[in-house]
């Protein structure tokens, strides 16, 4: 087997067999295979494809190049949610707590935000004290008190995907549905879990755009994902505005507290309580959709899923005061005319939260935690000219014009309302 | 202008300019743009393509990289002729004296041989102190006495494609259209010639196997060469079956050294005489293609084509008594069968003169000039059980089973003889 044989298999549209994909990625992971081989690799994949076999051989390679936790014994239900990634998405923050306060275990492997996306280990940072790097005992330990914890990979966890992950960034193949299933999934399939539940965002704010791709997506991820005996439910939620009231690091993590505590009903609510009612009714604690959102609502109405939340910030050593720092300094974005609010890109306001502070240009960057941006009107929501739209929360005014921009260029004022925006289009492999 | 970004706009299908183009490609060369990002650019280009002003730019660039052969004011017409590469290509050998003894400068850089594909400078090494390695100024001294020399190109002359070609060579990007344009036509640009004729080997025992793709290529050749202010015509001529008698490099030089002679009258002749009737009509020097055959069959009988090769090797350092070594040993492939001779890979050929030890695995080989094969038997003619086909000349018998395997898979014996075996297929951009 020699690697150019390889990548011109995959280049001119035949599948690779197990073997071809284990000594690639193998030789690759052991530096036999040089950088621009790996790199040709990816782009052919990038524009061929890859069939459901050859994902998971791609993501047998990855788990196999690390450590897997090993929970399975001690813990049941083993379950997990992951999001695609979107703006304002603090989603995991709620379910988590949320559904261990049911019965699920939850040991969620999360990561950090880079460009437009926000990442939860950053967001759980604004928390004072907050541990986002557990290692495999503390990860055991915290499961065990408070049934969840969320924590980043270890470096011995899917390093591979990590190495790949890094090459992509840097050749313009991250978007590719193959590359994404095999570095989602790898990191799931570590966890040890026995279901998952899927938040495929769809929308301007997301890097999927239309539900073709995002169905197209979550086939691969339930079809690959069944070929490791794990049950994988996708929940294409819509993405092309901002979730929820707030976008930033303290501001999601107060938003967060706010729906634990039954104090906020809006559309995070909503969308946490039906991907919890598909966790519990994956990990046969409810026997049905209804019984499971009932289930939930009764969690948070009672206070027991704020309590989990508070244990676990004990346990990862977090501040129960949740003194949580948002800047006292704001400007109002206002209405320039009257009609209907429209977002049209709403990565945008992502964007904004990167130039407020609040988010990474590149790897390592120091965030903000205390800036970012509060959505005073929804989408679809009727404003008169001068009505209050955002109110943007920065620290410093070196770049705040750049983020007022970005806030500016990402909706509109439409005359009329007839768009759609249900909060989630579809569901696929119940 | 990032490279991430340029590598994205090519991936998804929009024509980079010459800024993002002169960016890219500059960068790389002085080493500010990592191989894996070229790597990238390479395969999306691949897949994508390229149009005539992006393969303008990226020529311009390998042109500029280096040094350029400035003989134009001293030597007209200057015309050269390049092949695409096949299997038992000795036309430079003969066309070079031949057109210079009429009247027309070549000012011929070439290449040597690599996998299946043999080289111009390797088969001329087969005779003794020919020197292949020629400086600018010994260039242009042969070029006066002699009006053509046959050498290298040095390594001040297009560097930028050199580079690239060894990164493509490792990344399964050679088969790439506007790749192969670009990295032809600088080197001929950068030799300063104002018309080109082009041999594009169309068949099994060339790297491109329709005559749809040979036509495609010609026309990229044509169009991208008009930008330069240079007249291409492009010969899109058979390779399913070896060309002429023998393949090796010291045999090649014996049948060339024959035609040149007058003492043999087959396909090479033909085609060489082709070729060369189109650099004459191109440089003025016959005002029609049938004159310019007439010339050169004159050249030819009257001695004159082999007095100008003579003298060309004795400017370039070579035995002008043509003591060309060819190996004693030798086996005989006979037919197993009766019927017809029909070729179906001649690249097998090629593959079978690598394993005699006539040709190069990777770069840097020691090459035996004596071994080859004596091609006894043309496409298409009827041959009975035991009758003789090829004559395998040897010098260690290490991989002569290989070689045999090779040269028996490359031929069939069929039953009847229906299919085309014309020399040239169509002529392009006259």
């Amino acid at each position: 087997m020699d690697p150019i044989s390889i990548i011109k298999k995959k280049q001119i549209g035949y599948p690779l067999s197990e073997e071809e994909i284990n000594f690639f990625l193998n030789s690759f992971i052991e530096d036999k295979i040089p950088d621009y081989q790996m790199s040709a690799l990816l782009m052919s994949i990038y524009f061929v494809g890859m069939d459901f076999s050859e994902i998971y051989y791609l993501t047998d390679v990855f788990v196999n190049s690390g450590k897997k936790l090993d929970f399975t014994k001690n813990f049941s239900p083993l379950i997990d949610k992951h999001s695609t990634g979107g703006v304002g998405d603090k989603v995991s923050l709620i379910l988590a707590p949320l559904v261990s306060s049911c019965g699920v275990y939850v040991p969620m492997l999360s990561g950090r935000g880079l460009g437009h996306t926000g990442g939860t280990l950053d967001k759980l940072e604004s928390i004072r004290g907050y541990n986002v790097n557990l290692t495999f005992s503390e990860m055991k330990n915290i499961l065990s008190e408070c049934g969840y914890f969320i924590s980043g990979a270890t470096e011995e966890i899917v390093p591979a995907d990590k190495k790949i992950y890094e090459l992509r960034d840097v050749t313009a193949t991250v978007s590719s549905i193959p590359l994404i299933v095999s570095s989602i999934l790898s990191k799931k399939i570590a966890e040890g879990i026995k279901s998952l539940v899927m938040d495929v965002k769809c929308g301007s704010g997301s890097f999927i755009k239309n539900l073709s791709d995002a169905k197209k997506l979550s086939n691969y991820l339930i079809e690959v994902s069944k070929k490791f005996g794990l049950k994988t439910v996708c929940v294409i939620s819509n993405m092309d505005a901002p979730l929820g009231k707030y976008v930033g690091n303290s501001l999601e993590v107060f938003e967060a507290i706010e729906i634990l505590k039954g104090n906020l009903k809006n559309e995070v609510y909503e969308l946490v309580l039906k991907l919890g009612a598909y966790m519990l009714l994956l990990g046969g604690i409810s026997r049905t959709f209804e019984k499971g959102m009932k289930k939930l609502e009764n969690s948070i109405s009672s206070g027991r899923a704020f309590d989990t939340f508070l244990k676990n910030i004990k346990a990862q050593g977090g501040d129960v005061n949740l003194n949580i720092q948002i800047s006292s300094d704001f400007v109002l974005v206002k209405a320039k005319e009257s009609g209907f609010l429209k977002y049209i890109d709403a990565s945008l306001l992502g964007k904004s939260l990167l130039y407020l502070g609040g988010g990474r240009f590149k790897k390592g960057d120091i965030i903000d935690h205390s800036v970012g941006i509060e959505v005073l009107k929804r989408e679809g929501e009727e404003v008169k000219t001068g009505d209050e739209l955002f109110r943007v929360f920065y620290s410093s005014k070196s770049n705040l014009k750049e983020a007022l921009d970005f806030i500016n260029k990402s909706f509109k004022i439409v005359n009329s309302f007839d768009f759609k925006n249900d909060l989630i289009f579809e569901v696929m492999g119940e």
